[in-house]
């Protein structure tokens, strides 16, 4: 008999959902609109009715089904409680008796970085090792931290919220979480962004940079291409990831470190920019940790909340 | 029928052994020395000899035993390779099957520092809660990070090396590792130490500390009795410990954090010196840990190794 299980990805606009095989290939994959009026009490109700019409439409019967995962943008404790999820509306809220409730299917439900940490583990950057790093470079830097097989969930959900190490310590300008310094002050999209402008600003040297507007990928281009103050903010910018990497390397000892987020995009050159400060600031016990890219995109939270319902 | 466990604790000099009930009462409790010759290959075979003999005394038969659990001064990972013990002679040991084909009797091993952590979880200051943060203030900063009630050991058993995160980058001296400006470098009673001459060395300022010869108790008790100069030792040792630590929570979430060590006998006054720079460092969501003392002291290891044989 065939043993199927499903993956939501809830996001504040739309919820990726999958139907995946027990061994973890993706048959199906749609979205639905997030509806967040009410404070989101329809959320759960949306994507249980949405998996219980694809069950319907391929004729799957609840015996077959393992469950449900879903990860949330917010922080969820290891009972289901969600503490708070602002894009959802949602407060103190427990995600897994609620889904469940309506669903009718064992569930199981963490926050969305570390639920995608879960799927770069199963079958992306991190497949076949049990002790995994994820490092997410976006909008904020995000993190999951896979302990032989399974999520770091942490007491209150907050494990792996790398991206708020203290990292520096004269920093003037306030992080989104209030304090200053954190590490997505610097290894985030905005924090790559951040640091080009204060080089631009303290330098008078030419680049391509100062040819009008310009976006983060526009540095790690102008970098690759040999424009030497990009290439600076570059080599800053590495300084930094590789910094806020080897605090968290010494503390967890990844056998693999997955950079992924859009900055990822900037590909290998990373591995060559974060390398000097990682090896410079890492615990030698923790040291041969490797290096590389998320392959899931998009998509990892999806079979990350599948692998949540299995063993 | 009773069920036994015995539980060991090997050091450079001498292991302490426990015979403990499965529900963690220690039955009886007992040192050999540790013989360090020949790459320590006879370490082991005491230990078990120790352990059937102990059985014999008691008429305790292998079917009332569990198990017996060791921990050892250096890294050991998933399977029970050491990669190296320094002070046992040990290089590339498998202690788990080298001590089972000695013994006869399931075993299971892990680091010194990590054993102690489970002690801490299951018997002393993290009784009662699954996610905890040990934190040992000694010559050097050890740690275990626990972790759904078992310890987070790491791709290479350096999992909760916190001693080693980087936390100062203008350090002049070397930290035993070889890096600048770990988080042990400040945090230990060396480093106390440290921080106490070089402020002394800083300042002309009257205090009972400049009366000769002194050691890090010294700087504490100085400290409770009002010198100010003391005082002022002491508060920066807390800044740097309250930081090193908010670091770590911030990574893996915590529910309590313990402090354990020498440095710890100062006791609570160690959480009002540490908490301005761990609240001021912490995650948001990783801000409500408890902090308490360890209670079991060197008998920590003891029960940590017992419990690594009881799921």
């Amino acid at each position: 008999m065939a043993r199927y299980v499903f993956g939501a990805d809830v996001g504040g606009t739309t919820a990726k959902i999958g139907l995946l095989t027990e061994t973890g290939e993706m048959l199906d994959f749609w979205e639905i609109p997030t509806r967040t009026e009410d404070h989101g009490k329809m959320i759960l109700a949306d994507v249980s009715d949405s998996i219980r019409a694809k069950m319907k439409e391929r004729n799957i019967e609840d015996t077959e089904v393992i469950g449900a995962g879903i990860g949330v943008p917010g922080a969820v404790n290891a009972d289901g409680l969600c503490y708070q999820a602002v894009n959802l509306g949602w407060e103190n809220y427990n995600v897994v008796n609620e889904f469940h409730s309506k669903l009718k299917l064992p569930v199981k439900a963490g926050n969305d970085a570390n639920v995608a940490a879960l799927g770069e583990a199963w079958k992306g950057g991190g497949k076949g090792y049990k002790n995994m790093l994820l490092v997410t470079l976006g909008t904020g830097v995000g993190g999951g931290i896979i302990n032989e097989g399974k999520i770091l969930t942490g007491s209150f959900g907050s494990g792996g919220e790398i991206g708020h190490i203290h990292l520096v310590d004269d920093e003037e300008d306030a992080c989104g979480c209030g304090n200053n310094g954190c590490f997505e002050q610097y290894a985030s999209a905005t924090g790559a962004m951040r640091l080009a402008k204060r080089m631009l600003a303290s330098s008078n040297e030419d680049s391509v940079l100062r040819n009008g507007e310009f976006e983060c990928k526009d540095v790690f281009d102008a970098a690759k291409k040999g424009d030497a103050l990009a290439v600076k903010i570059a080599e800053q910018y590495g300084y930094y990831l590789g910094k806020g990497i080897a605090i968290t390397a010494t503390v967890v000892n990844p056998e693999i470190i997955v950079l992924g987020g859009g900055v990822s995009k900037a590909g290998e050159m990373l591995f060559d920019l974060l390398m000097p400060s990682f090896k410079k600031y890492v615990f030698s016990g923790c040291s041969n940790a490797k290096f590389t890219l998320a392959k899931l995109g998009n998509d990892a939270g999806v079979y990350g909340a599948a692998k949540l319902l299995i063993p």
